[in-house]
């Protein structure tokens, strides 16, 4: 029940966040609600699909066709508000990586998984929803130039593991591996810290 | 037989609408004829592959390798007289959704799954090549933008499953559904009718 | 022992493509990294999604996650000096097509399919990768528009199903498909071969 709300506040998050970048499109209501939909459920399909998990997970369950639904219209109706629930939807959205992250990982445990494909399943079923609406909509995904986004699950991933061998209730570790990544994700935007960039900047090439 | 015939010609049609696209972006003789396959088959694969019917269909199956490869090139040798066939491939073309629509609908129906998300595997059997065409072609997929496509399909969809409680005979179900789909999409052509696009125009901001 | 030496030499060169590409598109770290991974696995991941081989190949083997890990750092640190290993670069990964290539094959084998098919699923695992590597980053892939990597592969699948009547050992025959993917890409490129592109240049137009 508890997780199940989070679940659909993080839907929600996504969908909105989807929505907002296809208007900035200019895309049809259609074009919307499609990078809405693949922007919530997209990290998840990936990772199901890699695990051999089909039908994948939003096919068996109404919860999200609905949820992704009402909020892409919500989103359309109310678009010249929602700059003014920037912080709720950042929360939100935080708390859904944070989610995503250590339901993904569970996922890479009941296939026996390695722990590292396990971290990578879960940054994957966080990241990948933005990542695939990025392509859709032309963009280079923002996550790979200046997010702290997957750094963040990464970290998350490896407090689960590392806790495993302590901790006997999985509920705990769930929640602190959860928090952890809710945790940095919050630090690194207050702080303003990013992943350090590659390349040499045009002030260093002068 | 039937069924089979139009198969092909919905093959041909997105094969060669593929080809068109991947001219215009100057690509040579083996990405033309990838973007002509991806935009044929690519809608049915990600259906197969999300609800886990793999090998994927065109792998089992002669046909669709042989159609494609021989409309390609076709279309490549008389690339400068396709334009007086527009007429003949916008009909293949609208006759190949209709029928693709309802294939992925009994797709999903043979794994159990609710009509709406059989819907959604029609839609996108019927759909997504040209989103992987236009995404390998590296602009914003056209039917997220301008196009009544979609919603031809899922108003197909919506008539099979009203009327599934009504009619015993599977097939005429298949064809009914089929043809308010390529009704659907001959009236919004013909009508200039599209979807609301959700921004402000130009002329609304001054 | 033989075989696994090339595939690591592949996956080093594939990754290393990767971390150049990325870096030239001013992506932080963790999306060199990703794209290291995707060039290096994408191919065969798409290979394995298509056959319904899950958890995919990389996911039950340390093997891949860590050479390409140790192959994107190298990259990184030494990005200035790699312009000196351009060719060993391009021979390790002119070996490496050769191998996925039949790899590839033999994988299509195992599950029954038609040789085209098989053929499909090899140049597909050697060539998905870069493609995969050309969305991320927002380019139209380079292999639809110059390159003859595709066609080498395609060479190499036909002579394997040719000899395939007259030779009994399958390891004669995955050498021998190997070598005439390679030979034929070493050819290629020395003496500047390419696909006709099937548009008229600008000279032509006049």
């Amino acid at each position: 029940m508890f997780i199940q709300t989070i679940d659909i506040l993080g839907t929600i998050a996504f969908s909105i966040s989807g929505v907002l970048v296809a208007m900035n499109k200019k895309m049809d209501a259609f074009g919307v609600f499609i990078i809405a939909f693949v922007t919530a459920v997209g990290g998840g399909t990936l990772r199901d699909l890699l695990i051999g998990a089909t039908p994948v997970f939003w096919m068996t369950d109404m919860t999200f066709i609905i949820v992704i639904s009402a909020a892409a219209l919500f989103a359309v109706i109310f678009r010249n508000y929602i700059k003014h629930l920037r912080r709720s939807l950042f929360l939100f959205d935080t708390i859904g990586i944070g989610l995503y992250t250590v339901i993904g990982i569970e996922k890479g445990m009941a296939v026996d998984l390695h722990p590292i494909f396990c971290i990578i399943l879960g940054t994957m079923s966080a990241c990948f929803g933005g990542v695939i609406r990025d392509i859709l909509c032309n963009e280079i995904p923002v996550i790979f130039r200046k997010e702290v986004y997957a750094t963040a699950c990464i970290l998350g991933g490896l407090t689960y593991f590392l806790m495993l061998e302590f901790l006997e209730d999985r509920n705990y570790l769930f929640i602190i591996a959860g928090l952890v990544v809710i945790a940095v994700r919050l630090l690194a935007v207050i702080f303003k810290l990013t992943l350090p960039s590659l390349y040499k900047s045009e002030a260093e090439l002068k």
